[in-house]
């Protein structure tokens, strides 16, 4: 039997260890900031990798692969760049048993080297836009780090993009967070505000920053993902360049956008409870886990062919088959574990729908259907199960993203004034307020409440949302805009 | 218009450099001897990665993902392992801008992380077998490199897996290697040999090693996947152990198997001809291309409808969706190329079925059709086209098998004696010999021809062949057996 959970009241930092370890999702290596990536956690990021990659090959976008080691010179030609991500460089010096004359950077993203490639590939508007993603490993040298959410290593998608015009490369940046943003309530039942980033959060080398902002149980904000538009930043570092249509030399349009195993993180956040992983059937290997339970050996030959028989049924099932997963059930026939054992380890790894088979339902044509978000036991006619597997399947889907957002609104607030503000900052959550846009008092704010803007969100027509009311730090009115300040990851 | 390809007789090596970056394959770097897979050549390896991923799973194997970074004290554990790569290996010094403490390794490959961690997890027989595999970039320094053959870092899977007796880790390595085998026949078209590593030829850790290799069409061997017996090697550098039924603690016996993005390689190398890429239709993206052929608007009209329409009636051709691969077609609408350039350019990236649909075929209710690997065209009633479809993509994927079997059995010949051997080794090809396995004669012949012993190879019933014919090189009798000794890649 596995340790005990540590409740999300007590400790919830050290709740969402306990799941990621008790849960084998990953483990903590021998190489400092690294995690391991076990199987069922690696189940779920394939999962999240196969519905992401459809929808970017829907828009047209194709994957390739480029070098993970970048010459140091490269990152140092943006400016702004460098300055971001050279403390956090991993960098080797030593190859084939010789010092290397120019040292090599393992990629902390791939702008520049990607860059140094497409200025060699593109020559005309006809070859535009250029739309490539990769699926990579990269390395960030952090000095917190936190299994899934923060590591040195971690594995990412990253879209690149080039464009004809600056117009174009808004649109795709602003397309590919939509993207986002439906697949992360979509897949991931995980509410998100989208919004631009201010001018001191942006990727650094970009004009501009959008991104995808989730809220965890214990209300602080966590970033799922980022998109952005690059302008012609890199292209005019790597002389990008196209010959447009009026015969004029051009530099591109970029935009790049991510996401990353911090996903898996944010998806245990948000779901999951004190008895282990919660995880929406969308991202589910196994969906349904049905547990066969009697004493004697007549009773075990009938309720395990039931149990297979109902399997069968489920998995064959029209309807099941229309779900859109795989709908894979599983008949735990291990004979060495206690019933109460096994219902306690198909909680922790999250089984969506848990079925107890026993000869006394059997008797009565019925057995015993548990979902495991709500842990409230269904006496069902057995014919019944396959038809309510199809509705409860999708409806857990939806339901949890409804009860993650209600929870988000419910913890989202709107403030007057700074000291209103942090009056209420300890409780978390999101804290809506008018803003000036001065990146001093940002700095200020950060230092005095550990809070930063995680992104001024949009209305429903994807516009940042002006305002007449006056700023809450300054009480000065005009230019103001709404921003969302919170606690993050 | 594309520059000219080498033809293969000019020059074999330059003919493969042209088709790899002609067909868009792949790129040099600005990283030296790193390179850039570019989405035509990432699509074949995407295909390569579904077909062995679902493979592996059908054995009971789950992906997991270990950390890149592999600290340079683990390699030492095992005296042969870090023997055999250490001239390889890239080191990270420098991290977080600090000089590291300990240096850190870019893995080679993976044994060592991972047995630190499968000694963490493995604690009963309860816990075995343990089989996981890894997708995953490795990099080794290589001195000479060749796009998708032998490159820096490359993309790869590694299996790993752990087993209670060094039985069933033989039974499982030899799984592996038949999991290989026929995914390399019925996926890549391409036939292999398989058969046991010398000992100087053996992975550097390993008890056994197992390789298939595959002739390409200059006659030299490609090693195309190796699967390794490791014993308890590695497990008793980290004490891997588990406590097993008879209440002892014993150290685990464990397999390493993997194949990299040199396959894309291999299969350039066995099929493509000097018009370009061709590719079996399992690794297509798109398997035929429908070009209207027309002059004026009326033709316009009535030919781009019908072109429609035969996409659509393929596409959705019952015979065609029962096909193991989903049949995408496409319809070249482009105004701005010649149907002469478009030609050439689906003959260069390898589209394996072309359709040519014009006003006077139309009248007569035909079409074109042309094999890429034929180049015959054929005159087909439009009705009767869907159905051929059915018909033309197995049999194009069985065919390009055969005629690299044949191909292959043509050039391997057996040789009695060494100095047959060294007259016919210029020709090229698998020359099979009577061998006593003498390790210094083995280095001999390398040196004195620059073949090696490619592998001993198995008979029908999976086992090394013996005989009693006197050795090719001693003229001895006893203890023979037979061996491929070929040039190689």
């Amino acid at each position: 039997m596995a340790e005990k959970i540590t409740p999300r009241q007590t400790d919830f930092s050290q709740w969402y260890q306990d799941i990621v370890l008790q849960a084998k999702l990953a483990d903590y290596s021998p190489v400092k900031g690294c995690m391991v990536i076990r199987p069922n956690g690696y189940a779920v990021w394939e999962r999240i990798q196969r519905e992401l990659d459809q929808r970017f090959k829907s828009k047209g976008v194709n994957n390739a692969y480029f070098p993970m080691l970048i010459p140091e010179s490269f990152l140092k030609k943006e400016a702004e760049h460098v300055e971001g991500f050279a403390p956090q460089l991993a960098v080797v010096t030593i190859a084939g048993g010789k010092e290397l004359e120019e040292k090599l950077v393992l990629r902390p993203t791939s702008e520049t080297i990607i860059n140094s490639m497409f200025a060699k590939w593109i020559q005309s508007y006809r070859d535009l836009p250029l739309l490539i993603n990769q699926w990579a490993n990269v390395v960030r040298w952090e000095m917190r780090t936190r299994l899934f959410l923060r590591t040195t290593e971690f594995l990412w998608q990253e879209g690149h993009t080039c464009h004809s015009s600056l117009e174009e490369a808004e649109t795709f940046t602003r397309t590919m967070l939509d993207v986002y943003r439906e697949f992360s309530e979509n897949v991931l039942a995980m509410p998100v505000v989208h919004g631009q980033k201010t001018e001191s959060e942006k990727f650094a080398g970009a004009l501009r920053t959008y991104s995808i902002e989730a809220m965890m149980q214990d209300k602080k904000a966590l970033q799922a993902g980022t998109s952005h538009n690059l302008s012609s930043n890199f292209a005019k570092a790597f002389e990008t360049k196209f010959l447009d249509k009026d015969g004029k030399q051009k530099h591109v349009f970029q935009t790049s956008w991510g996401v990353s195993t911090r996903l898996v993180g944010g998806m245990i956040m948000t779901h999951s409870d004190d008895k282990g992983l919660v995880l929406p059937p969308a991202l589910s290997q196994t969906h349904v886990v049905i547990v066969p339970i009697y004493k004697g050996d007549a009773d075990k030959a009938r309720v395990l062919a039931e149990a297979e028989k109902l399997a069968a049924q489920i998995m064959n099932d029209p309807g099941v088959r229309k779900l859109p997963w795989v709908v894979k059930v599983h008949v735990d026939l291990d004979e060495t574990k206690q019933a109460g054992w096994k219902f306690f380890e198909y909680e922790l790894i999250g089984i969506p729908i848990r079925i107890e088979l026993g000869p006394r339902d059997l008797d009565k044509g019925q057995a015993v259907v548990t979902r495991r978000d709500l842990s409230k036991k269904k006496f069902l006619p057995l014919a019944s199960i396959p038809e309510t597997i199809v509705k409860l399947l999708p409806l857990m889907q939806k339901e949890l993203l409804e009860k993650a957002s209600t929870f988000r609104d419910a913890n989202t607030f709107e403030v007057k004034t700074y000291d209103e503000f942090k009056s209420r900052i300890e409780e978390g959550g999101f804290f809506i307020a008018n803003w000036c846009g001065d990146r001093e008092l940002e700095e200020k704010i950060k230092q005095e409440t550990k809070a930063t803007i995680r992104c001024l969100p949009f209305d429903s027509s994807g516009e940042i949302q002006k305002t007449d009311e006056p700023c809450f730090m300054t009480g000065k009115k005009g230019g103001n805009v709404k921003a969302i300040f919170a606690r993050s990851y």
